[in-house]
Protein backbone atom coordinates (compact mmCIF):
# COMPACT_ATOMS: atom_id res chain seq x y z
CA UNK A 1 0.00 0.00 0.00
CA UNK A 2 1.26 3.58 -0.69
CA UNK A 3 0.08 6.89 0.75
CA UNK A 4 1.20 8.65 -1.89
CA UNK A 5 -0.71 6.77 -5.04
CA UNK A 6 -4.19 7.17 -2.49
CA UNK A 7 -3.30 10.63 -2.33
CA UNK A 8 -2.35 11.02 -5.56
CA UNK A 9 -6.02 9.76 -6.87
CA UNK A 10 -7.55 12.80 -5.23
CA UNK A 11 -9.82 14.54 -7.86
CA UNK A 12 -8.22 17.89 -6.95
CA UNK A 13 -4.77 16.58 -6.47
CA UNK A 14 -4.10 16.26 -10.21
CA UNK A 15 -1.39 13.37 -9.58
CA UNK A 16 0.39 15.74 -7.69
CA UNK A 17 0.53 15.90 -4.01
CA UNK A 18 2.40 17.35 -1.08
CA UNK A 19 5.40 14.91 -0.79
CA UNK A 20 6.82 16.32 2.83
CA UNK A 21 3.56 15.84 4.05
CA UNK A 22 2.83 12.08 2.29
CA UNK A 23 6.45 10.77 4.35
CA UNK A 24 5.07 12.80 7.34
CA UNK A 25 1.70 10.38 7.57
CA UNK A 26 4.31 7.24 6.56
CA UNK A 27 6.56 8.45 9.49
CA UNK A 28 4.06 9.24 12.04
CA UNK A 29 1.83 6.09 11.50
CA UNK A 30 4.77 3.90 11.87
CA UNK A 31 5.94 6.31 15.17
CA UNK A 32 1.99 5.63 16.69
CA UNK A 33 2.32 1.89 16.18
CA UNK A 34 6.37 1.77 17.37
CA UNK A 35 4.91 3.96 20.94
CA UNK A 36 1.85 1.68 21.25
CA UNK A 37 4.34 -1.29 21.68
CA UNK A 38 6.16 0.36 23.51
CA UNK A 39 3.91 1.74 26.00
CA UNK A 40 2.37 -1.86 26.04
CA UNK A 41 6.03 -3.26 26.52
CA UNK A 42 7.19 -1.19 28.95
CA UNK A 43 3.42 -1.93 31.08
CA UNK A 44 4.83 -5.38 30.83
CA UNK A 45 8.16 -4.43 32.75
CA UNK A 46 9.39 -5.31 36.52
CA UNK A 47 10.89 -1.89 36.72
CA UNK A 48 8.49 1.37 37.70
CA UNK A 49 8.00 2.96 33.61
CA UNK A 50 4.97 5.15 34.70
CA UNK A 51 6.66 7.70 33.51
CA UNK A 52 7.62 6.19 30.04
CA UNK A 53 4.15 4.39 29.71
CA UNK A 54 2.42 7.53 29.42
CA UNK A 55 4.88 9.71 27.22
CA UNK A 56 4.56 6.78 24.75
CA UNK A 57 0.36 6.77 24.83
CA UNK A 58 0.51 10.30 24.65
CA UNK A 59 3.02 10.18 21.73
CA UNK A 60 0.56 7.33 19.76
CA UNK A 61 -2.52 9.12 20.26
CA UNK A 62 -0.74 12.26 18.72
CA UNK A 63 1.52 10.51 15.70
CA UNK A 64 -2.13 8.82 14.76
CA UNK A 65 -3.74 12.04 14.49
CA UNK A 66 -1.19 13.89 12.42
CA UNK A 67 -1.16 10.84 10.58
CA UNK A 68 -4.82 10.72 9.83
CA UNK A 69 -5.11 15.14 9.08
CA UNK A 70 -1.88 14.68 6.95
CA UNK A 71 -3.66 12.83 4.26
CA UNK A 72 -6.80 14.47 4.10
CA UNK A 73 -6.69 16.83 0.87
CA UNK A 74 -10.53 17.87 0.52
CA UNK A 75 -10.33 21.64 1.20
CA UNK A 76 -7.86 22.95 3.29
CA UNK A 77 -7.07 23.52 7.02
CA UNK A 78 -3.44 24.81 6.97
CA UNK A 79 -3.43 26.28 10.33
CA UNK A 80 -4.97 23.23 12.51
CA UNK A 81 -2.66 21.37 10.40
CA UNK A 82 0.52 23.66 11.06
CA UNK A 83 -0.55 23.79 14.67
CA UNK A 84 -0.50 19.88 14.66
CA UNK A 85 2.79 19.34 13.48
CA UNK A 86 4.06 21.22 15.78
CA UNK A 87 2.64 19.21 18.74
CA UNK A 88 3.60 16.01 17.41
CA UNK A 89 7.31 17.38 17.03
CA UNK A 90 7.05 18.20 20.67
CA UNK A 91 5.09 14.93 21.44
CA UNK A 92 8.20 12.88 19.64
CA UNK A 93 10.75 14.64 21.05
CA UNK A 94 9.16 14.01 24.66
CA UNK A 95 9.10 10.50 24.04
CA UNK A 96 12.14 9.92 22.73
CA UNK A 97 13.50 11.86 25.53
CA UNK A 98 12.62 9.57 27.70
CA UNK A 99 12.64 6.17 26.19
CA UNK A 100 16.61 7.72 26.04
CA UNK A 101 17.01 6.98 29.82
CA UNK A 102 15.71 3.17 29.61
CA UNK A 103 17.95 0.59 28.60
CA UNK A 104 15.32 -1.75 26.67
CA UNK A 105 15.92 -2.90 23.11
CA UNK A 106 11.99 -1.82 22.82
CA UNK A 107 12.52 2.07 24.50
CA UNK A 108 15.91 1.83 22.12
CA UNK A 109 13.91 1.16 18.95
CA UNK A 110 10.98 3.82 20.16
CA UNK A 111 13.66 6.90 20.49
CA UNK A 112 14.79 5.70 17.06
CA UNK A 113 11.05 6.07 15.36
CA UNK A 114 10.07 9.41 16.96
CA UNK A 115 13.22 11.38 15.96
CA UNK A 116 12.35 10.29 12.14
CA UNK A 117 8.74 11.82 12.80
CA UNK A 118 10.25 14.65 14.43
CA UNK A 119 12.24 15.25 11.60
CA UNK A 120 9.78 14.24 8.76
CA UNK A 121 7.43 16.41 10.92
CA UNK A 122 9.60 19.43 10.89
CA UNK A 123 10.13 19.00 6.79
CA UNK A 124 6.34 19.13 5.88
CA UNK A 125 5.49 22.28 8.59
CA UNK A 126 7.99 24.02 6.28
CA UNK A 127 5.60 23.42 3.14
CA UNK A 128 2.51 23.44 4.66
CA UNK A 129 1.45 27.10 3.06
CA UNK B 1 -19.92 9.32 35.07
CA UNK B 2 -17.65 12.20 36.14
CA UNK B 3 -14.37 12.29 34.85
CA UNK B 4 -13.31 14.63 37.71
CA UNK B 5 -14.19 12.19 40.57
CA UNK B 6 -12.29 9.62 38.33
CA UNK B 7 -8.82 12.04 37.61
CA UNK B 8 -9.25 12.57 41.66
CA UNK B 9 -9.14 8.91 42.46
CA UNK B 10 -5.06 9.00 40.84
CA UNK B 11 -3.21 7.29 42.85
CA UNK B 12 -1.07 11.02 43.38
CA UNK B 13 -3.71 12.72 43.24
CA UNK B 14 -4.56 12.86 47.05
CA UNK B 15 -7.98 14.06 45.92
CA UNK B 16 -6.89 17.43 44.16
CA UNK B 17 -6.74 17.50 40.48
CA UNK B 18 -5.88 20.49 37.70
CA UNK B 19 -10.03 21.27 37.52
CA UNK B 20 -9.36 23.29 34.25
CA UNK B 21 -7.72 20.27 32.44
CA UNK B 22 -10.73 18.30 33.19
CA UNK B 23 -12.75 20.59 32.30
CA UNK B 24 -11.49 21.19 29.17
CA UNK B 25 -11.16 17.15 28.63
CA UNK B 26 -15.32 16.80 29.30
CA UNK B 27 -15.90 19.68 26.49
CA UNK B 28 -13.15 18.44 23.81
CA UNK B 29 -15.11 14.87 24.71
CA UNK B 30 -18.14 16.58 23.83
CA UNK B 31 -16.85 18.93 20.97
CA UNK B 32 -15.08 15.36 19.61
CA UNK B 33 -18.82 13.66 19.22
CA UNK B 34 -20.19 16.83 18.13
CA UNK B 35 -18.20 17.37 15.23
CA UNK B 36 -18.53 13.45 14.28
CA UNK B 37 -21.94 14.08 14.18
CA UNK B 38 -21.71 17.35 11.57
CA UNK B 39 -19.36 15.73 9.53
CA UNK B 40 -21.79 12.92 8.81
CA UNK B 41 -24.94 15.43 8.71
CA UNK B 42 -22.88 17.22 6.12
CA UNK B 43 -22.27 14.59 3.96
CA UNK B 44 -25.66 13.46 3.91
CA UNK B 45 -26.75 17.24 2.82
CA UNK B 46 -27.74 17.72 -0.77
CA UNK B 47 -25.25 20.85 -1.32
CA UNK B 48 -21.44 20.35 -1.73
CA UNK B 49 -20.34 20.30 2.12
CA UNK B 50 -16.36 18.94 0.81
CA UNK B 51 -14.80 22.11 3.03
CA UNK B 52 -16.98 21.49 6.25
CA UNK B 53 -16.76 17.73 6.07
CA UNK B 54 -13.07 18.04 6.13
CA UNK B 55 -12.43 20.57 9.52
CA UNK B 56 -15.48 18.68 10.87
CA UNK B 57 -13.38 15.34 10.92
CA UNK B 58 -10.09 17.47 11.85
CA UNK B 59 -11.65 19.13 14.90
CA UNK B 60 -13.33 15.58 16.50
CA UNK B 61 -10.19 14.04 15.77
CA UNK B 62 -7.94 16.99 17.16
CA UNK B 63 -10.67 17.03 19.97
CA UNK B 64 -10.62 13.36 21.07
CA UNK B 65 -6.89 13.42 21.31
CA UNK B 66 -6.67 16.11 23.49
CA UNK B 67 -9.52 14.67 26.06
CA UNK B 68 -7.32 11.47 25.99
CA UNK B 69 -3.73 13.19 26.91
CA UNK B 70 -5.50 15.92 29.72
CA UNK B 71 -6.85 13.40 31.71
CA UNK B 72 -3.54 11.34 31.97
CA UNK B 73 -1.99 12.64 35.54
CA UNK B 74 0.67 9.66 35.93
CA UNK B 75 4.15 11.71 35.34
CA UNK B 76 4.13 14.83 33.30
CA UNK B 77 4.19 15.64 29.37
CA UNK B 78 3.73 19.51 30.08
CA UNK B 79 5.62 20.01 26.98
CA UNK B 80 2.94 18.03 24.78
CA UNK B 81 -0.03 19.15 26.55
CA UNK B 82 0.61 22.65 25.71
CA UNK B 83 1.13 21.99 21.98
CA UNK B 84 -2.24 20.22 22.29
CA UNK B 85 -4.17 22.52 23.72
CA UNK B 86 -3.03 25.41 21.57
CA UNK B 87 -3.55 22.96 18.54
CA UNK B 88 -7.08 22.22 19.79
CA UNK B 89 -7.72 26.26 20.05
CA UNK B 90 -6.84 26.30 16.13
CA UNK B 91 -8.90 23.62 15.01
CA UNK B 92 -11.71 24.38 17.23
CA UNK B 93 -11.77 27.92 15.77
CA UNK B 94 -11.59 27.01 12.23
CA UNK B 95 -14.49 24.39 12.20
CA UNK B 96 -16.54 27.05 14.12
CA UNK B 97 -15.79 29.54 11.21
CA UNK B 98 -16.17 27.23 8.31
CA UNK B 99 -19.46 25.98 9.87
CA UNK B 100 -20.80 29.51 10.73
CA UNK B 101 -20.83 29.73 6.86
CA UNK B 102 -23.99 26.75 6.50
CA UNK B 103 -27.28 27.61 7.53
CA UNK B 104 -27.88 24.00 8.87
CA UNK B 105 -29.01 23.07 12.41
CA UNK B 106 -25.80 20.69 13.05
CA UNK B 107 -23.90 23.25 11.84
CA UNK B 108 -25.02 25.87 14.22
CA UNK B 109 -24.25 23.58 17.04
CA UNK B 110 -21.21 22.46 16.13
CA UNK B 111 -20.23 26.39 16.34
CA UNK B 112 -21.28 26.35 19.90
CA UNK B 113 -19.59 23.32 20.77
CA UNK B 114 -16.30 24.18 19.16
CA UNK B 115 -16.03 27.66 20.63
CA UNK B 116 -16.65 26.12 24.66
CA UNK B 117 -14.38 23.77 23.35
CA UNK B 118 -11.55 26.21 22.72
CA UNK B 119 -12.70 28.45 25.63
CA UNK B 120 -12.12 25.80 27.66
CA UNK B 121 -8.52 24.56 26.34
CA UNK B 122 -7.83 28.41 26.61
CA UNK B 123 -8.11 28.45 30.28
CA UNK B 124 -6.52 24.92 30.48
CA UNK B 125 -3.59 26.25 28.47
CA UNK B 126 -3.17 29.15 31.17
CA UNK B 127 -2.77 25.96 34.00
CA UNK B 128 -0.73 23.98 32.61
CA UNK B 129 2.87 25.14 34.48
CA UNK C 1 -24.48 19.23 24.59
CA UNK C 2 -26.77 16.48 23.64
CA UNK C 3 -25.99 13.71 20.62
CA UNK C 4 -29.95 13.61 20.86
CA UNK C 5 -30.09 16.68 19.49
CA UNK C 6 -27.31 16.58 16.91
CA UNK C 7 -28.48 13.21 15.52
CA UNK C 8 -31.65 14.58 15.20
CA UNK C 9 -30.54 17.67 12.68
CA UNK C 10 -29.26 14.90 10.61
CA UNK C 11 -30.90 15.64 6.94
CA UNK C 12 -32.26 11.97 6.56
CA UNK C 13 -33.59 11.78 10.38
CA UNK C 14 -36.62 13.96 10.17
CA UNK C 15 -36.02 14.50 13.49
CA UNK C 16 -36.22 10.84 14.65
CA UNK C 17 -33.09 9.17 15.64
CA UNK C 18 -32.56 5.33 17.21
CA UNK C 19 -32.58 6.16 20.53
CA UNK C 20 -30.49 3.27 22.08
CA UNK C 21 -27.95 3.48 19.48
CA UNK C 22 -27.85 7.24 20.88
CA UNK C 23 -27.90 6.22 24.18
CA UNK C 24 -24.99 4.00 23.49
CA UNK C 25 -22.92 6.61 21.72
CA UNK C 26 -23.50 8.53 25.64
CA UNK C 27 -22.72 5.68 27.76
CA UNK C 28 -19.35 4.40 25.25
CA UNK C 29 -17.95 7.71 25.21
CA UNK C 30 -18.22 7.87 29.21
CA UNK C 31 -17.02 4.54 29.36
CA UNK C 32 -13.80 5.39 26.74
CA UNK C 33 -12.68 8.34 29.41
CA UNK C 34 -13.57 6.21 32.43
CA UNK C 35 -10.97 3.50 31.16
CA UNK C 36 -8.39 5.76 30.17
CA UNK C 37 -8.24 7.67 33.28
CA UNK C 38 -7.91 4.10 34.65
CA UNK C 39 -5.26 2.85 33.07
CA UNK C 40 -3.26 5.74 33.73
CA UNK C 41 -3.90 5.55 37.23
CA UNK C 42 -2.80 1.52 37.36
CA UNK C 43 0.15 2.70 35.90
CA UNK C 44 0.87 4.78 39.11
CA UNK C 45 0.04 2.63 41.14
CA UNK C 46 3.02 0.96 43.20
CA UNK C 47 1.68 -2.90 42.95
CA UNK C 48 1.76 -4.16 38.97
CA UNK C 49 -1.13 -3.73 37.30
CA UNK C 50 -0.13 -4.63 33.76
CA UNK C 51 -3.05 -7.02 32.90
CA UNK C 52 -5.40 -4.10 34.06
CA UNK C 53 -3.61 -1.19 32.25
CA UNK C 54 -3.94 -3.37 29.16
CA UNK C 55 -7.91 -4.38 29.51
CA UNK C 56 -8.22 -0.51 30.49
CA UNK C 57 -6.68 0.63 27.26
CA UNK C 58 -8.29 -1.81 24.89
CA UNK C 59 -11.73 -1.22 26.44
CA UNK C 60 -11.00 2.46 25.86
CA UNK C 61 -10.08 2.02 22.41
CA UNK C 62 -13.16 0.26 21.35
CA UNK C 63 -15.42 2.64 23.20
CA UNK C 64 -13.95 5.71 21.43
CA UNK C 65 -14.44 3.73 18.48
CA UNK C 66 -18.33 2.28 19.18
CA UNK C 67 -19.58 6.26 20.02
CA UNK C 68 -18.03 7.23 16.76
CA UNK C 69 -19.75 4.86 14.45
CA UNK C 70 -22.94 4.60 16.41
CA UNK C 71 -23.12 8.37 15.87
CA UNK C 72 -23.19 7.46 12.06
CA UNK C 73 -26.64 7.88 10.36
CA UNK C 74 -25.57 8.78 6.03
CA UNK C 75 -26.08 5.98 4.88
CA UNK C 76 -26.14 2.69 6.07
CA UNK C 77 -23.32 -0.19 7.74
CA UNK C 78 -25.46 -2.09 9.83
CA UNK C 79 -23.37 -5.68 9.33
CA UNK C 80 -20.45 -3.31 10.85
CA UNK C 81 -22.47 -1.98 13.99
CA UNK C 82 -23.89 -5.06 14.69
CA UNK C 83 -20.23 -6.26 14.89
CA UNK C 84 -19.10 -3.45 16.94
CA UNK C 85 -21.30 -3.45 19.66
CA UNK C 86 -20.60 -7.35 20.25
CA UNK C 87 -16.93 -6.35 20.48
CA UNK C 88 -17.64 -3.45 22.49
CA UNK C 89 -20.34 -6.05 25.17
CA UNK C 90 -16.91 -8.08 24.99
CA UNK C 91 -14.34 -5.82 25.75
CA UNK C 92 -16.22 -4.09 28.35
CA UNK C 93 -16.95 -7.62 30.24
CA UNK C 94 -13.55 -7.85 30.52
CA UNK C 95 -12.11 -4.60 31.26
CA UNK C 96 -14.87 -4.89 34.37
CA UNK C 97 -14.18 -8.43 35.25
CA UNK C 98 -10.50 -7.91 35.93
CA UNK C 99 -11.03 -4.22 37.60
CA UNK C 100 -13.54 -5.81 39.79
CA UNK C 101 -10.08 -7.32 41.33
CA UNK C 102 -8.61 -4.73 42.60
CA UNK C 103 -9.33 -2.39 45.90
CA UNK C 104 -9.17 0.81 43.84
CA UNK C 105 -11.93 3.36 43.86
CA UNK C 106 -10.70 3.94 40.12
CA UNK C 107 -11.26 0.40 39.30
CA UNK C 108 -14.32 0.41 40.79
CA UNK C 109 -16.00 3.03 38.99
CA UNK C 110 -14.63 1.69 35.98
CA UNK C 111 -16.33 -1.59 36.49
CA UNK C 112 -20.15 0.36 36.50
CA UNK C 113 -18.87 2.66 33.61
CA UNK C 114 -17.94 -0.97 31.83
CA UNK C 115 -21.28 -2.77 32.83
CA UNK C 116 -23.56 0.46 32.01
CA UNK C 117 -21.66 0.86 28.71
CA UNK C 118 -22.49 -3.23 28.00
CA UNK C 119 -25.65 -2.97 29.04
CA UNK C 120 -26.73 0.02 26.63
CA UNK C 121 -24.37 -1.87 24.01
CA UNK C 122 -26.87 -4.89 24.07
CA UNK C 123 -30.16 -2.75 23.63
CA UNK C 124 -28.72 -1.32 20.87
CA UNK C 125 -27.96 -4.05 19.63
CA UNK C 126 -31.73 -5.84 19.46
CA UNK C 127 -32.73 -2.39 17.82
CA UNK C 128 -29.85 -1.89 15.27
CA UNK C 129 -32.21 -3.82 11.99
CA UNK D 1 10.25 -0.11 11.16
CA UNK D 2 9.01 -3.36 12.23
CA UNK D 3 5.70 -4.08 13.95
CA UNK D 4 7.50 -7.68 14.35
CA UNK D 5 11.17 -6.17 15.83
CA UNK D 6 8.97 -4.21 18.19
CA UNK D 7 7.08 -6.63 19.25
CA UNK D 8 9.42 -9.12 19.83
CA UNK D 9 10.93 -6.98 21.78
CA UNK D 10 8.28 -7.46 24.83
CA UNK D 11 9.87 -8.51 28.31
CA UNK D 12 6.85 -11.48 27.89
CA UNK D 13 7.92 -12.78 24.17
CA UNK D 14 11.15 -14.49 24.42
CA UNK D 15 11.73 -13.04 20.59
CA UNK D 16 8.58 -14.78 19.56
CA UNK D 17 5.28 -13.04 18.62
CA UNK D 18 2.00 -14.36 17.14
CA UNK D 19 3.03 -14.19 13.64
CA UNK D 20 -0.39 -13.52 12.47
CA UNK D 21 -1.26 -10.96 14.56
CA UNK D 22 1.54 -8.52 13.90
CA UNK D 23 0.77 -9.06 10.05
CA UNK D 24 -2.88 -7.97 10.81
CA UNK D 25 -1.93 -5.21 12.56
CA UNK D 26 0.41 -4.19 9.43
CA UNK D 27 -2.34 -4.55 7.20
CA UNK D 28 -5.32 -2.86 9.28
CA UNK D 29 -2.69 0.18 9.54
CA UNK D 30 -2.25 0.14 6.01
CA UNK D 31 -5.83 -0.07 5.45
CA UNK D 32 -6.81 2.56 8.04
CA UNK D 33 -5.20 5.30 5.85
CA UNK D 34 -6.49 4.08 2.88
CA UNK D 35 -10.05 4.11 3.85
CA UNK D 36 -9.03 7.62 5.42
CA UNK D 37 -7.65 8.92 2.21
CA UNK D 38 -10.84 7.28 0.07
CA UNK D 39 -13.19 9.44 2.64
CA UNK D 40 -11.69 12.53 2.00
CA UNK D 41 -11.05 11.75 -1.75
CA UNK D 42 -14.79 10.83 -2.27
CA UNK D 43 -15.72 13.79 -0.23
CA UNK D 44 -13.84 15.76 -3.10
CA UNK D 45 -16.02 14.13 -5.99
CA UNK D 46 -18.55 15.98 -7.67
CA UNK D 47 -21.15 13.27 -7.33
CA UNK D 48 -22.60 11.83 -4.12
CA UNK D 49 -20.70 9.99 -2.29
CA UNK D 50 -22.36 9.91 1.11
CA UNK D 51 -22.86 6.01 1.52
CA UNK D 52 -19.30 5.77 0.54
CA UNK D 53 -17.91 8.10 3.11
CA UNK D 54 -19.74 6.77 5.42
CA UNK D 55 -18.64 3.15 4.79
CA UNK D 56 -14.42 4.35 4.49
CA UNK D 57 -14.74 6.37 8.05
CA UNK D 58 -16.52 3.04 9.56
CA UNK D 59 -13.15 1.27 7.81
CA UNK D 60 -10.78 3.54 8.91
CA UNK D 61 -11.69 3.60 12.87
CA UNK D 62 -11.95 0.23 13.41
CA UNK D 63 -8.71 -1.08 11.59
CA UNK D 64 -6.86 2.14 13.40
CA UNK D 65 -8.24 0.36 16.30
CA UNK D 66 -7.48 -3.20 15.37
CA UNK D 67 -4.04 -2.28 15.28
CA UNK D 68 -3.96 -0.95 18.36
CA UNK D 69 -5.25 -4.23 19.80
CA UNK D 70 -3.32 -6.50 17.92
CA UNK D 71 0.00 -5.44 19.15
CA UNK D 72 -0.18 -5.34 22.90
CA UNK D 73 0.90 -8.95 24.77
CA UNK D 74 1.02 -7.45 28.39
CA UNK D 75 -1.30 -9.23 29.94
CA UNK D 76 -3.89 -11.14 27.85
CA UNK D 77 -7.45 -10.07 26.32
CA UNK D 78 -8.43 -12.93 23.87
CA UNK D 79 -12.30 -12.61 23.86
CA UNK D 80 -11.79 -8.90 22.85
CA UNK D 81 -9.12 -9.67 20.34
CA UNK D 82 -11.19 -12.54 18.84
CA UNK D 83 -14.71 -9.64 18.93
CA UNK D 84 -12.52 -7.05 17.53
CA UNK D 85 -11.26 -9.18 14.41
CA UNK D 86 -14.86 -10.27 13.01
CA UNK D 87 -15.89 -6.73 13.61
CA UNK D 88 -12.91 -5.60 11.41
CA UNK D 89 -13.79 -8.50 8.81
CA UNK D 90 -16.88 -7.24 8.53
CA UNK D 91 -16.52 -4.03 8.25
CA UNK D 92 -13.80 -4.39 5.61
CA UNK D 93 -15.68 -6.76 3.94
CA UNK D 94 -18.81 -3.84 3.64
CA UNK D 95 -16.13 -1.04 2.71
CA UNK D 96 -14.76 -3.10 -0.32
CA UNK D 97 -18.30 -3.97 -1.91
CA UNK D 98 -19.53 -0.16 -1.61
CA UNK D 99 -15.94 1.01 -3.11
CA UNK D 100 -16.30 -1.88 -5.38
CA UNK D 101 -19.48 0.06 -7.23
CA UNK D 102 -17.40 3.00 -7.91
CA UNK D 103 -15.05 3.51 -11.02
CA UNK D 104 -12.49 5.80 -8.68
CA UNK D 105 -8.76 4.95 -8.95
CA UNK D 106 -9.07 5.47 -4.93
CA UNK D 107 -12.04 3.51 -4.76
CA UNK D 108 -10.46 0.58 -6.32
CA UNK D 109 -7.14 1.01 -4.21
CA UNK D 110 -9.19 0.80 -1.33
CA UNK D 111 -10.74 -2.23 -2.37
CA UNK D 112 -7.92 -4.75 -2.58
CA UNK D 113 -6.71 -3.08 1.22
CA UNK D 114 -10.20 -3.73 3.02
CA UNK D 115 -9.95 -7.11 0.97
CA UNK D 116 -5.94 -8.11 2.43
CA UNK D 117 -6.72 -6.82 5.51
CA UNK D 118 -10.24 -8.73 6.09
CA UNK D 119 -8.15 -12.01 4.64
CA UNK D 120 -4.78 -11.17 7.33
CA UNK D 121 -7.84 -10.86 9.66
CA UNK D 122 -9.44 -14.03 9.56
CA UNK D 123 -5.74 -15.78 9.77
CA UNK D 124 -4.84 -14.30 12.81
CA UNK D 125 -8.41 -15.45 13.74
CA UNK D 126 -7.86 -18.63 14.12
CA UNK D 127 -3.86 -17.88 15.62
CA UNK D 128 -6.03 -16.40 18.45
CA UNK D 129 -7.07 -18.98 21.79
Amino acid sequence: MSIRKMMAAHPAAGGHINEPLAEAARKALDCAITCTVCADACSGEAMDMGQCIRVCLDCADVCTLTARLAVRQTGENAVAMRAILRACIETCEACAAECEKHDNAHCRMCVAACRECADDCREALEMVG
